[in-house]
């Protein structure tokens, strides 16, 4: 097989550097989340390397995967999550980018097996649904991505709390998979600091679909 | 029209630099938030440009609009939140700084639909009163600058939380308003923290009012 | 009156300095805090001026007064809370530098009336005692520095919880004061945490008594 | 006696190094915690100095003791905890780094003498079961190191809550012992936050002791 080698390159450097915003937001602690992306027109994954500190990634270290999550090209041993990366790319083609933390506030909703309530205008916005809660799965074979897929497919939110675990993202590039585990975290705070006070209300499912259709249309730059 | 581009300019790199406060006190996630100032005698606000992540903001990309919220001058497209920064300017001559945050602790109070009441001095000095909850309001008409109008004026807080939705702060200077913004958060989290283990005492009216009037008056250089 | 200069000089860069360690451990917000230490051999302060950002503080703008709190030299106004410190000096001669914050889990305790209790070895060594709470008391008079004397004259603690206020600590150096004010917020933030999710017990008596005279007299170099 | 001095100041660089990730994960307060390692083939520890802030540390600062904790090279006094270190090393060969913290949510476990749940599969990964709680202990004897040593003799877990104090953690190197104290407090907090919004279950023993065996093999690179 011969790799796509510029496609490759930039898909490295893309993925490196995204990890910094894990960082920068106080989604990961020591090695403990990973991003990957799917190589454009190839059947191939960028990602982590298992167990390399964030200030350790280098384009260079970061691993190259089929969609078997078998590495193809790269010096290290790629993310133990690899084949839950894997099997989400191979179940959802329109999937270009994966993302996984253990963010602290939506992992506690993770380990009481509790939806994130779409509470938050910000919330309808991105997410326009809940925060799902996936299956409790075993790392090592096929359950996790399993769980990914089965709980996402169909489902407005980019996020799975993923029981007693962690958090999957997904996005059409890695960077809208990481501002998803991002905004995946600041509402779980948000949501869970106004639990912590008393009941709060699930916002009108009327204002939700509103809002998530506008955002998903008229938000950004053109 | 012709804009008075020596003032734009200068307003232009304030805004922009103002930014980096609602980073640097954690106010905002991604692209969360945003602060406009008015052009000082002309009927013209600059406000961030939607979408975009603060690191690469320059005054360059910031947006002139009018007071309708329609775009005079920016090769972006203006946050999505321009049409209620617009209507504050409108209805509010006196605001020259309007901020909008989704700050967690205060959004945690406003997704409760409860009024942070007046339980510090220096919310007092500060706010000097409860920092009262807005409206519900959709974005996309005038219904969010109605809120904030019709709960900020003759109202003492420079704050107000937007049921379900998050902070918005006006000031006679955007810095002004940056600083309200700030301290809205602070105090939100402090009364948080204090509520969360037992009852909270509300300040006497009257010590709110004493501290108020000497804070208005006294603190600060000359 | 003629000024020890360079005592002062080396008094005003000193506090300038040590600013900078209130905004490192979170303790401030905008401006909200300030240090002072006594010039040594004189009857004079060293204060932050009011309402200047931490990054604008130079030794030049720490404001020098007597201990009425009248400004004897400096281009800028006293921090509002002046006063407070000039009365802790006049009253406690061993004092030689005082700090306040409203640092939020400390003040969240202040805002119940609550103090701290002794619950933790850490909290033993430094404190020797439960975190007392002082009386409400209004700025602008000595009510604030009565308060805060009242409360620390005899008391193992240097620091107090002024109520709904904040914290005031003293020592005998303005550095000794700022540590106390750092450990005063860490240990407020560690047994809320633990207060937070059941009952928490106070060392007993003699084992405070152990680990404060062991750390007064063991700890650190000599 | 001899000093094996090349192999101590590499020990020396690698413990004063190493105290920049307990500042960097927020596990440390001013001078609240230490970490320690022994020299490879020799009866040597190295270990931090007592009362030093992080920022003034220097490899030659650090302190060299023999196994009874006795200053054999140093300026410095040795932290006030080489006694606990010294007797973990004396009893337990196979260790080879120790780091003690106050870090808050951990403590706050410990205040409250409960031990953290297994209930996230990172921790079952790393901590192959709950976090226990040690004995309470003074400091000045041997009270502390038998009280760790007689908890983690046997036990999965690298770290223990010593009760109403902190963390002490081990490691077969300090880089292990380190990491075991920033996923202690990663772990700590987040079921922290779990447990403070409804009851959180742990992980049934035989997922633990599956999810325990493969991390132990099958993470990183070899």
């Amino acid at each position: 097989m011969t790799l796509p080698s510029e496609a490759v390159e930039r898909v490295r450097e893309d993925v490196c550097a995204l990890h910094t915003e894990l960082l920068r937001w106080n989604l990961v602690t020591w090695t403990s989340g990973n991003i990957s992306a799917r190589v454009p027109d190839a059947d191939l994954i960028v990602i982590k390397p298992s167990g390399v500190t964030y200030e350790d990634l280098t384009p260079e270290s970061m691993v190259v995967c089929d969609l078997d999550g078998t590495v193809v090209d790269g010096r290290h041993s790629p993310s133990s999550d690899t084949g839950a990366h894997a099997y989400v790319y191979r179940a959802m083609p329109e999937v270009g980018g994966v993302v996984h933390t253990h963010s602290p506030y939506a992992t506690a909703w993770a380990a009481r097996n509790e939806p994130i309530p779409c509470a938050l205008t910000a919330m309808a916005d991105e997410f326009g649904s809940d925060i799902p809660v996936g299956p409790f799965a075993l790392i090592g074979g096929d359950e996790i991505g399993k769980g990914v897929v089965s709980t996402l497919t169909g489902h407005r939110s980019p996020a799975v709390l993923m029981r007693s675990h962690g958090v999957f993202t997904i996005g059409d590039t890695p960077k809208a998979a990481v501002k998803a585990a991002v905004m995946c975290e600041d509402v779980a705070r948000t949501v869970h600091l106004a639990c912590e006070r008393g009941p709060v209300e699930r916002l009108p499912q009327e204002h939700i679909d509103a809002l998530y259709d506008r955002y998903q249309n008229a938000y950004g730059q053109k």
